[in-house]
């Protein structure tokens, strides 16, 4: 099956694995106060990460967690031979300030809360293609940033419907290549590696802009949901599976009413994926104790939760495959106030346990 | 030379040509005034391209633009098996709007300006990878809404300093494959080809954000001349070649300003250029007549002077080998107001002509 030119499918089978060589999370206070929070590599409780704006300490941060996963794939930043990286802020500044001094052949991306599955896929599309040896994917969000970004001042405490999501302040980056992770020379870094068990992402499914109509950017699950579903729906089909093929299918940042709006879109196409379904904004919030009603949310949430937490548990064999979809909503504040719906998009990697020698 | 995987380089050879297999343009009226004018596929002179926002118009215009070209190569949209696009406004909503209706498995980038280099970039990419058949590449800019996105509202008159560009209102599409462009059946269709001239893409160079520490948003030429020297010299060292080996090196958008700063920096690393430097900013208007001050700039004007001009010039047999080099300045009005220095990014793609039978 040649799925990588066939057309109609929207599916690449990589024509070899590439392994996550390492990855790195750091997450801010609130996130180190939920479910995950033993699981980050770094929890800062300073929100501003040292810096004056908000959106320096986005960018911060995610520098912080690149240098982060470089170093524990025990490398150094001009060993990395290219970089995607995006963010939710206009013009993405949080990627291209952050990143910027490290010197590295940067490709910037938007995909909204979707952009750590559109890094990976990128990402790994290139290493399989032989681009380069090692290959950095990284995204970030920030509770604060994106709220003057996308909502209103902090300072106004607005209230929020019960169907909106919290932005997660976070960072999540990973390095790529068809090389299994190895311990380096100095004997301190820490790949991804698990004895003989390996990460790595074997197949991808690009998403498609779906627009249901919907316009209320305080409901951003119900937004995607259908492009969760869209996607979904697409890899099973592409790949002829079905979701018990799967030991978890991971959307990105639902929350628990979108959840259940993909949950209901997935059955009237006759596909049940309640078994095996998590998703990202629903694992990292204790949404009762902490307040954040549907869930968490952000390119950050999905990229750490993957660090943090889906990682390790391929690693320890709990898993031995799993279909990892970030979910994006395409707003601005200029198309919402403009009156324009909110499209959702989603991009699927799937990621398996690999034993090596 | 493995370029592809070499530590230390920018760039990749790719394995085999990827043909640009059609190009449209469409333009607004100031364009269609300019040198230029009788080259575009497009002249709408209608600024609003009959919708009601800037942004609406932005995004059909590069819808058009795509199915143009899409068009052109004698396709359907649902034969195009992945699109790399983006524009400057924020969350990239030009793009996401437009294109999100065509239903093709979507790639969102931000590149600022040289978002045409990027898409051309991870596009040639993809398709040497046989990742896919037909791989749309697209970009979009806007005057209208590009001022009210970075600058201050029309309805101010607000003064332009002479360092300032004017961004072009229009948008370029290509479709990129690795089989030869050619005249499909139904007759109609007008691929990029003359007689067995083709253009293709056969090597990239990825830009790093370069930071040269400047603040003023209104002389994005000297912002981005850095990264256009990073760029073209990084080239011309990976591949150990001089400046006379093109015909010509056509950067984005620097303008007349940022084309001093460009040949000066070059000429501190004895690289002299002046024999065959053009710049899309330049030759787009006539900035005299048409007071644009330093030129054109924005993710359109590279994207139609590509289209519309460079490559009619490849397929014309005038030129053998370009290296076309779209500039962008990454800041955002948040970035800008508070006080952080404008990087600049240029990723570049070497097109030449190609015999085919």
């Amino acid at each position: 099956m040649n799925l990588r030119k066939q057309q109609g499918t929207s599916s690449i089978a990589l024509e070899k694995p590439v392994y996550i060589q390492s990855a790195a999370s750091i997450a801010g206070k609130k996130e180190g106060e939920g479910p995950l929070g033993n699981c980050f590599d770094m929890i800062c409780e300073d929100p501003l990460f040292g810096t004056d704006t908000w959106e320096t300490a986005e960018s911060t941060m995610q520098k912080e967690a690149a240098l982060l996963a470089i170093g524990k794939a025990g490398l150094k930043p001009e060993e990395i031979r290219m970089v995607f990286a995006g963010d939710l802020l206009a013009q993405s500044i949080a990627s291209s300030f952050g990143i910027a001094e490290m010197g590295i052949p940067f490709y910037g991306l938007y995909g909204a809360c979707s952009t750590m599955g559109e890094s990976l896929s990128l990402g790994a599309m290139a290493a399989a293609a032989d681009y380069g040896d090692h290959i950095l994917c990284a995204t970030s969000s920030h509770f604060a940033s994106a709220e003057k970004e996308f909502r209103y001042p902090l300072g106004y405490g607005c209230q929020r419907p019960l169907s909106s999501t919290w932005t997660v302040t976070g960072s999540g980056a990973c390095v790529l290549g068809t090389q299994p992770p190895s311990f380096r020379s100095e004997g301190d870094s820490m790949p991804l590696r698990k004895g003989r068990c390996c990460a790595a992402i074997t197949e991808i499914t690009t998403g498609r802009l779906v627009d249901f109509g919907l316009k209320d950017s305080l409901n951003m699950g119900g937004c995607m949901a259908p492009a969760a579903c869209d996607t979904i729906y697409q890899h099973l089909f592409d790949f002829g599976r079905t979701p018990s093929d799967y030991d978890a299918i991971v959307t990105g940042d639902l929350g628990s009413i979108g959840q259940k709006i993909l949950l209901d879109l997935l059955s009237e196409k006759n596909v049940d994926i309640r078994q095996v379904h998590q998703d990202c904004g629903m694992l990292i919030f204790d949404s009762q104790a902490q307040d954040t009603h549907s869930g968490g949310s952000g390119c950050g949430c999905a990229a750490v939760v993957l660090c943090a937490h889906l990682l390790p548990n391929i690693l320890s064999g709990k898993w031995k495959r799993i279909l990892f979809v970030p979910t994006g909503a395409m707003l601005s504040k200029v198309s919402f106030n403009e009156g324009t719906p909110v499209a959702g998009i989603a991009h699927a990697v799937v990621i398996e346990q690999k034993q090596v020698s």
